[in-house]
């Protein structure tokens, strides 16, 4: 007998300070229980419409060709490098962390001829490190991670893109984590693919992810013969999205109506205001941090992500034990290191409806007495 | 400005009367707008175990790898495919409708070499025919459709599954149309591995696509060396859904909320006596549209999707017409054909809250005064 027959499904409320998902605005979760339409009803039409203004609001482009791929923010990274790598071809990688290592083993998947830049976790590359590399290894596409969810390292996408465009190469960045809660700024940029998820900047629930794809590499895509997915594949999931909307899967109606309403709700607030607002609670939080004795992880505050705060805890603590407590006794779900930093650090975010002064005393307050 | 900013989200309310998505139970909608949980929440992983648990039973299996892949119906049609497809390998495909049709494409971009038993859109393949037709080709791989989405057409899976199984072949059945709404029963059928969705006869919002692999498919699949998909790698995929729960996609929890609340909701009227009330509502409808002068397309009763009625429209009535005035009317929302049935037929789902004699008389009246 399934629990859920005797006792409806019922969710505790949680404080969602980890990387995401996060929590979501009350009108979110409404628009989301909307009653569910047809895929062809001119209102699913309508909203469709929306989500593509508003994700290039957020993602800072013209570019025509921007959606949801109608997935998880991991199946954004495989369709952006199943488009734009073939087998065989060269692909530079600039690792510094976990989602730098996903891009490697996806474009491997996808045959191609990976070269990583390698760096240690936490760090970034800068301008004139990726230009001798990339002048070195003249790559055909080079894949890179804005904001490395496993580290809280933010990328200048600048220092790789300017010396990529030099030797003509298509650029593909991971924004996952940055979207909707700093710059991401893709076409000041000059990021060629930028795909992202729904649960992190945007403060929605997971279930898709956006991407969107510069006219120079649009217009290379349409050369490429043959391509190895047909549920990512980036042709027909245009056709789907664009007039006269030709039928290629049946997309998640729900989800559509939730982040056409994260994206309102973003409007409302304005983008530059949340881009300050996650910029002041990261201080503030990183003040407080300081004061219990935790050290960032970033070292450089220039490179870190605003709203995944990252900090090693001060000796004597043990980092499992805490996350425990803050669970139990205040229903804080905070994220452990992944990979590599598995037991060294914290991850902790403040996202959306959690990037208030408010809150951010409300967890540093809730850490103090856990410690 | 995006009109959601002015004016939040508020959907029409429809009567699905298409092949999906159908209208939802209000709890389903209810679950999915609680409050979303960390994905290592054991709130969460209790979900999870839910969800596998009541998906088995719907499936009618004891297969331990059973859990949504996290994207629509097609994703899973990829996953199934994707995993145990190897380039050359080869690849019989009963083809008998759109849905084996987009089969063949996706085996052809996993560099399957293809061998197509073809028939007429809306007939099925008889016990002898493919026994023939198997012994001839020897293939390593056999894939079907149970219930044609596109036609209406519901093959007997036993009648392809006991010869595939004689020769060692691995069988793939698409139950996109028929799970939860009449019987599937992988274990019964011999199937060995067979991908659905969440928005047909499960009554769930769009978004998941329920998979199950048989023990023995499962064991050559732990041989494959290299998989040329990482989103939907099944390998990767279980070792989330199987304590200790790696690490692999951010899960799209309000989707498994609502699955969760769906399967329950299936439980709780009883897996048997769902599928005799699609079937009585599927009578009552053929005989009031024959009254109508409404043919049915496919010829022989026993091979009839119950929830999915498909029908050449009487003579003088055209079919585009009488949609636009059924949406305009009573906000009926009914499907045309597709591919090669474009023009010639109408598809009428009657799934889950519209398999009622109440939803039944509705329809038909309102069909009656559309004419």
């Amino acid at each position: 007998m399934l629990k859920a027959a005797e006792k409806r499904t019922e969710a505790p409320e949680r404080f969602l300070f980890g990387p995401g998902p996060t929590n979501v605005d009350p009108r979110v979760y409404k628009a989301m229980a909307q009653p569910i339409v047809g895929m062809r009803d001119p209102f699913f039409f309508d909203c469709m419409a929306e989500v593509q203004t508003g994700l290039r609001s957020v993602f800072g482009t013209g570019n025509a060709v921007t959606f949801p791929v109608p997935g998880t923010g991991s199946s954004g990274m495989e369709t952006a490098i199943a488009n734009f790598v073939t087998p065989g071809m060269k692909t530079v990688i600039f690792a510094n962390g976990l989602f730098a290592d996903r891009q490697t083993e996806i474009a491997k998947r996808h045959g191609a001829q990976v070269v990583r830049f390698e760096k240690d976790w936490g760090e970034v590359f800068s301008a004139d490190e990726a230009e001798t590399f990339l002048e070195r290894e003249r790559p055909q596409v080079v894949a890179f991670v804005q904001a490395e969810t496993s580290t809280g390292a933010f990328q200048q996408a600048k220092a790789i893109t300017t010396p990529a465009k030099k030797i003509g190469a298509i650029t593909i960045a991971d924004c996952v984590t940055s979207l909707g809660a700093m710059p991401v700024e893709v076409d000041s940029n000059d990021i060629d693919v930028a795909y992202s998820c729904s649960q992190k900047g945007l403060s929605c629930p997971p279930g898709l992810s956006p991407i969107t794809v510069s006219p120079r590499a649009w217009e290379w895509l349409q050369k490429r013969e043959s391509i190895d997915t047909w549920y990512l594949d980036l042709r027909l999931l245009t056709k789907w999205w664009d007039a006269p909307h030709v039928y290629h899967h049946t997309p998640p109606t729900t989800l559509i109506y939730a982040i056409r309403e994260a994206l309102a709700v973003i409007e409302e607030e304005g983008l530059k205001s949340r881009w300050e607002r996650h910029h002041r609670a990261h201080e503030r939080l990183v003040t407080g941090l300081g004061r219990l004795g935790f050290e960032p992880f970033v070292s450089n505050p220039e490179n870190r992500i605003w709203h995944l705060v990252t900090a090693r805890v001060p000796s004597g603590v043990n980092e499992a034990e805490l996350r425990t407590r803050l669970m139990e006794k205040y229903g804080i779900d905070m994220a452990a290191g992944i990979g590599k930093l598995s037991g060294q650090i914290l991850r902790i975010g403040i996202m959306g409806p959690l990037a208030t002064d408010e809150k951010i005393d409300f967890l540093l307050d809730a850490i103090s007495s856990s410690m």
